[in-house]
């Protein structure tokens, strides 16, 4: 067993339309400053009204690869797949009580089609319910048009651990928007700094600094240190942090206020399936109120919007940080010197 | 303790001018397919003369900001900042005994400059050395030119754990490469497949459908997966599987030989350091001989050509399952049926 | 007047739905090799029975942003206007006859509301057009929702003149797929190389060189330079070769002949409009035969049909010279000092 | 003949250490909006004391690929070639008496080695001239170290009129940087808009409706468009647009005032070489100053900063704009109008 670190942090204060309450967070981690960075993230939640975390978007996608001898051929199997939407819907559905298609993207590359297909997955994060629909989906197109070859189950346009822009254009996974208004007095006392500050920061580090990696959709600060966490405490597939850290933090000065806001289109959680129950998932899942009877989908949708507003705590903690020549350091410093 | 569930692979037979052995590698990992996949990875490595790893560079990195008034006093800066390199090298080497300068990476925006650093790190990953000694970098710049305003400490151009390019192009962490040949009778008879289909499928899925999804430097089917459970299991700050999920697979018929690589610009491991000395990751990484008397670095770059060696043998495991219609869902099933 | 130098490259053999014809093409450019080049491909063309050139999708986009009060504002509008397709239909519509709806594609971002629009153009390249209709768009809109103001008319998600993934994953103007089988023979008498000469180097090149370079989207050699030459040549927007130079060149031996494509998801020219009516460039579209009566639409995508597989002449070209150590910089030089 | 229409715009004021003057600048164009749009930035230019233009870097590039037989070679190889930069230093020199090599940036992926040239070029914008040197370090490498087998000449690592990151990080031709300071009483009078409108703009649609397309280094209105005219007015090859479209515009209030900058890091012109001795274009460039006998490189470099402020003068316009609903179709309305 790797035993990872794991500490609770909170209560995050979360309202809108998912969830309305205070709740006890775990993160799992090797790197301790990430608790008391994200507990003064909460503080301010709890202090502000709360963070207001909003699920826009919800499937999960895996994609798949055909050939036939030449694009003509491409062409029309195309379209006529375009016309045959509930046949695959039927494919889909009579896979998993839980799988239900929502997407069909198709990319002809000569005599190459790329199919991309997103579903809806319950509670499930859906890795192994999208795949084993992908595959349902391949044979039917496969028996269908029998000019087409089989080249591959993944064709990287799903993307999966991978990064790309589709997942974010596409989306993968939950679509989370969270938002939060801090008032000038609380940015001081709790966050020391001021929201013009912020605000700059953030197009001067998010913004311009990411673009200038040749970055793409990660003008954010450290969503996967974040997610990295919770994944690992709630036994998702942490490797899908690799997408998740992709994302944008926008803010904006509100007349004396600082209006603070991360959106993160590709945040993959389930409250079941596969790797949610190993024993500290399990109990974790419960804890975060994942295990209630509800419709399929909806404990999955508020883990995702719990993420989205634990994530919101820690990068706005660490933006502060960064606003005050000096402070990350110190703060790492006596940390590890308490550790030692 | 989120408790991760671990296993040993192997051994992997791993040749070149970092090691020459055959060795167990752990993976910590909740995708319990991800053992068997990579053992048979690991067990075409060892009938086919073993997997060549190098490490062909070696840097950590982090970025800063600072303002000018304009871009004059900006371009004048910079213009002196190169000439004063062996000031910056002092100013770092006093930071730790570890910590050399070995790259200073320059953009101007308007008035912003923003400046990467890169360093030799010794055994450690590096990122707590490479922001102290940013931050004392930093510090001198605006001792010494004092019309500089501080901007951040980190810039996002590091870039640490986001999707970039930077990365790929100006490497962080260490740049891995690693390769096989493999006879066509032991991708028959282990791998059921060809060389011609794995050429084949890598250029497909790959090449073509990581451009498709809008990817960067992201030519590879699941580099991510292996990485985490590695980097889970040596302490590692898992996080950086975000950049290191970046790499390039690149096969080749050769005769009747398939020629396989994975290329790995950004593995960011250590073997000593925060997170290395849990007791888990204590023990593997002295199973791994990484706890030798060596000189600087000579651990850490150990351990990245180990870790690399280990991507290779589950990355063309599940290539050669995917050239097979049926193969990876069957698996998956029959894994999952063993676990229930 | 700039006055760019102008001559016909052919007749190039295209064959396909759309059209059925040798045909001549009028190239403007000031890089002089570009003729003989691509007049060396259109002679493989009349060689090989002909290029395949297929249209796969057509439609202009503009995006537009909106900001809400903050994120549940924004979703219970984009909910919304979910349900509201036809009526955005019909407010396009009244736009103008030719502009027709195909496409409405949603991103939020804290409370910003970003809406790209996707629409037929008839036979203009359709800027204006779709500016206009997003212009009316948004206006209903926000009197819609009140509650909505404007930030811009263009909101970078369209994506105009700019490098993005976007035009790639869901199109912008038309999307080309051409293709041709050459045999070795020619491959050997026209083109002095050899068909697995040319897969390699595209691998290696296009797909492997194009990765290391960050790029997106762009798996070519030099779509740009064609696209350049004929839309200078017919009176387009030749700034749109930005996006028009992203597009992937994929090649396969199949037996002894080379099959080889390329794939332009976003070239943009129109038969009419802004610029098509300055003399030479009507006096060559009406020579490409794009000034016939056909149903709207049916002229631009001639247009574009030749316009991809005169890219593919000037690409294989190319390809096949650089497969030969030496060969390019003796044609250059040979040229230059003809013209000298 | 392609004829482009072409107008003078300006006088636009410069300023800065590459020159101090009022200057008349052609461009040629079939968008006309595009002129008086320009001219309205020269009005502010000269109104608020003139752009400030710098050239902070200057090299043009290509990239080579050779083949070794496995990675330790490759390695072997680079490790050497590293030390050898004074014997690659004078086989460029050896090439033209103005090829000056700057920068040799190397990448291996498996056994392939990926060599990015970076060069000065005199006053020519170089494409011959690098790919000349290229060529003959190819040729000295393979002389050099007879194991490595012939690739390409041109690996899409240069980048050549593609889209990629590593023109934006690397550079390739002229980093161009330039910037404005606009009170705001002619920020009212003359763009009818407020500093804060720009500002606040330039967030949300260059930085985050660029980050929404998943483009890469292209924060700007449309640079494109402007490049397009400078390029085609002085014989420049005008397929660079596609890397000059990159660049970030970045705008912050300063008191009651605007500050407005455009980085250009790939502005591709030259004063001499291939195209600019067509007749407009020698006229061109001789009216703007770039045929005075200076050091080699210095017209180059003043076109470059010329184009960069041209460039500055219309994105601020555009920009202020978009800041007003409305204004951006009226405009074209009416000009279309006087047009018919």
């Amino acid at each position: 067993m790797a035993e990872i670190p794991m500490q609770t942090v909170g209560p995050i204060k979360i309202v809108g339309s998912v969830l309305n309450e205070e709740i006890l967070v775990p993160l799992a981690t090797l790197e301790s400053p990430l608790w008391p960075s994200t507990n003064r993230g909460a503080k301010v939640s709890r202090e502000c009204g709360g963070i207001t975390s909003s699920v826009v978007d919800d499937h999960m996608s895996r994609s798949i690869i055909l050939e036939a001898n030449n694009v003509d051929e491409a062409q029309k199997v195309v379209v006529s797949l375009k016309q045959e939407r509930s046949e695959l819907e039927a494919v889909v559905a009579n896979t998993s009580r839980y799988a239900q298609l929502t997407d069909v993207h198709f990319q002809i590359v000569g005599c190459l089609i790329y199919i991309r297909l997103a579903m809806r997955t319950g509670d499930a994060s859906g890795h192994n319910m999208v795949t084993q629909a992908a595959e349902a989906i391949q044979s039917w197109i496969m028996k269908t048009y029998s000019n087409l070859a089989y080249v591959s189950l993944s064709g990287n346009m799903c993307t999966d651990k991978k990064v790309s822009s589709i997942n974010g254009i596409l989306g993968r996974g939950k679509y989370v928007v969270c938002e939060l208004t801090v008032s000038a007095s609380t940015c001081k006392t709790i966050l020391k700094t001021t929201p013009a500050s912020i605000v700059e920061l953030n197009v001067k580090k998010n913004l311009i600094g990411s673009t200038l990696s040749g970055g793409v959709f990660c003008a954010n600060a450290h969503y996967a240190n974040i997610l990295l966490g919770f994944y690992l405490a709630t036994g998702q597939d942490a490797a899908n942090i690799v997408e998740g850290s992709q994302g944008i933090t926008y803010a904006q000065c509100r007349g004396d206020d600082l209006y603070f806001s991360v959106t993160l289109p590709n945040v993959i959680v389930g409250s079941v399936g596969s790797g949610k129950h190993v024993p500290y998932a399990d109990k974790n899942l419960e804890l975060l109120g994942c295990r209630v009877e509800r419709e399929p989908g909806e404990n999955a949708r508020r883990l995702a919007a719990i993420c989205g507003a634990t994530v919101l705590c820690g990068e706005l903690s660490l933006m502060a940080a960064l606003t005050n020549p000096g402070e990350l350091m110190r703060a790492h410093r006596a940390l590890e010197r308490k550790e030692t």
